[in-house]
């Protein structure tokens, strides 16, 4: 086999206090996964011992080196020290590593050293503690790489999609955030996104965001006054599209194959259906950016973190989708490897 | 077996041109239905005589009469012609017979002739194009009861149930609408409901509003300031009841067993996670009225209306539901019985 078919990940290391270095010792163990792509694993070394410990795996991933060859390698961060990883018990230092593993992952990838990031399960409120000012990923992705492209989240079950108009943000505001424009802008990514992955003109469902679909005004006007304009305006542009339907029974429809993706209005309309579909499997995927992002959907899990027992299925799931999508990506040469990652290397000794 | 041991029930037809008749003739062909209880079917008999074709089964449906001891007996309502009944176009005149049929049947057992009602599927917008004061079924309930009870909506699905605070209204109100005390009272309606189908110190799950429960007031405060002091004030007075739990968890962790009912600030988080679990399936049940009040929670299914092929799955568990619940209800007296749906007779002719 061709190693250089393969695609490089950059691997960042999750919530060193959660089940992120199990999943990730787990997977990199996998041999599916290591030929589908070649690996830069982002974290501190320690970590990633505890991580194998954890899920009773014995890697070799050496340091990595300008000289490197080997199809996975290290990015030694030296950003948490062995007695600061207790499983299960999160901290400003456990957050803020892991907030440090993602921004170099992220920098070694849009420098051009790698064609994807995946990182195991971060936790918002640790990385906290470390930054006051982290709100959510997407909110660091944009200030890493210097940009103001909004990005979209797509939860990403076997074949079924979802996308979102709004997210992390009150449900108070929901409501007057929805604008024609905005919902045009995201059936338009949403569009894109899947046929860049090769699925052909998708089946994207459109959910209301009143109980029944605002059921003729009677509960809500922005299903008939902005939602339906919206749909119109995007299948005039040729974009198969359907919506507003009622938010309790779109997923249904979906689920029996209907539609491909659903666009939903909201944070918890979209991951309550999910959730529920498939919890363990399901994958999160961060577009609109210049390159993929891919992570499990589900969290940091303190209360199993330690016992070996995390099922890495959807960390699987994640890196094999972003393998996949950075297939017919330029891989990066050598020399820009050792410009890109020398200097996070420096970086991390003055960090340090 | 003595006949006088099931409590009585009134089954309202539903829109004629949905799958409501279809439903009702189906169920009531069974034997283990007419054993679990009496039937005072509501509607007209042009309409259960159309049901019964679509359902493909015969049923000895008399009429009802002050001398009557049937097990079942048909109310003649004579509220809509066999040229009116169309499968799959309700309009003006099947959902003016439906609503006329649901108030025939809440007069019936307010007065005393039947210990609950069931109804199969109503179309709220045909409904609407009759009475264009009508919302939903708890407004019309108030109506004719006369009472401003509030009553709340619960949906049942097997062992797990759903309970609401808010139902239909515009999305873009509930957060305003939530407060500690309706929070409370609502914590305090769905641990009685459950009590008195005899689940001892139900264990009660209170979803939260925002999206990851607000992440310690990232993403809204109403979480931290609205929904945990109810919770807590709840508990306090010996409610077995945990929250605010993200929504897009709790209903997992619900269907994992850990709790016998959830709670969900507005109808779509609810209904998006219990449509998932087992559309065909749920009983929306009215509580906080004197008597019971069963449907199954599917709609008018136009589109497979007339074609024999309605699944009654919903509807049996409905009309079992009401019937295990006026178990130990006092029974009418044939007296009191031939009172009250004489007076429904009465005003039946003069209506038509």
């Amino acid at each position: 086999m061709n190693t250089h078919e393969r695609p490089t990940l950059a691997l960042a290391l999750g919530d060193a206090a959660g089940i992120g270095s199990e999943l990730a010792a787990k997977v990199l163990s996998q041999d599916d996964i290591r030929q589908a792509a070649r690996f830069i694993v982002v974290g501190d070394r320690r970590q990633l011992d505890e991580g194998m410990q954890q899920a009773g795996v014995k890697l070799d991933v050496p340091d990595w080196s300008p000289a490197m060859s080997s199809d996975i390698a290290l990015v030694d961060r030296g950003n948490i020290a062995a007695s600061d990883i207790v499983a299960g018990r999160g901290d400003a230092r456990s957050g803020g590593a892991a907030r440090d593993n993602l921004v170099a992952a992220l920098r070694i990838c849009s420098g051009g050293a790698a064609n994807a990031v995946c990182y195991t399960p971060l936790n918002k409120q640790t990385m906290r503690l470390a930054d006051p000012d982290f709100v959510d990923e997407i909110g660091l992705i944009q200030s890493v790489l210097w940009t103001d492209a909004e990005g979209s989240e797509f939860n990403v079950l076997n074949e079924l999609w979802n996308a979102r108009v709004t997210s992390h943000m009150p449900l108070r505001d929901v409501a007057g955030t929805l604008s024609r424009d905005l919902i045009v802008s995201r059936i338009r990514l949403t569009d894109q996104t899947m046929r860049s992955v090769g699925k052909n003109k998708p089946r994207i469902a459109v959910a209301a965001l009143n109980p029944h679909a605002g059921d003729g005004g009677n509960f809500g006007n922005e299903d008939d006054d902005v939602i339906a304009p919206a749909v119109a305006a995007a299948a005039a542009e040729d974009i198969n599209v359907t919506g507003p339907i009622p938010a309790d029974t779109v997923y249904l429809r979906a689920v029996n194959g209907e539609f491909d993706v659903v666009l939903s209005m909201y944070h918890d309309q979209g991951q309550i259906a999910m959730k529920l579909i498939g919890f363990d499997r399901g994958v999160t995927l961060i577009g609109g950016f210049p390159f993929w992002i891919a992570t499990p959907a589900h969290g940091t899990a303190y209360d199993i973190a330690g016992m070996g027992m995390a099922n890495p299925g959807a960390t699987r799931n994640a890196v094999m989708l972003a393998a996949r999508l950075s297939r017919d990506r330029v891989l990066a040469d050598p020399e820009r490897q050792r410009e890109v990652i020398g200097a996070e290397m420096v970086g991390r000794a003055r960090a340090s």
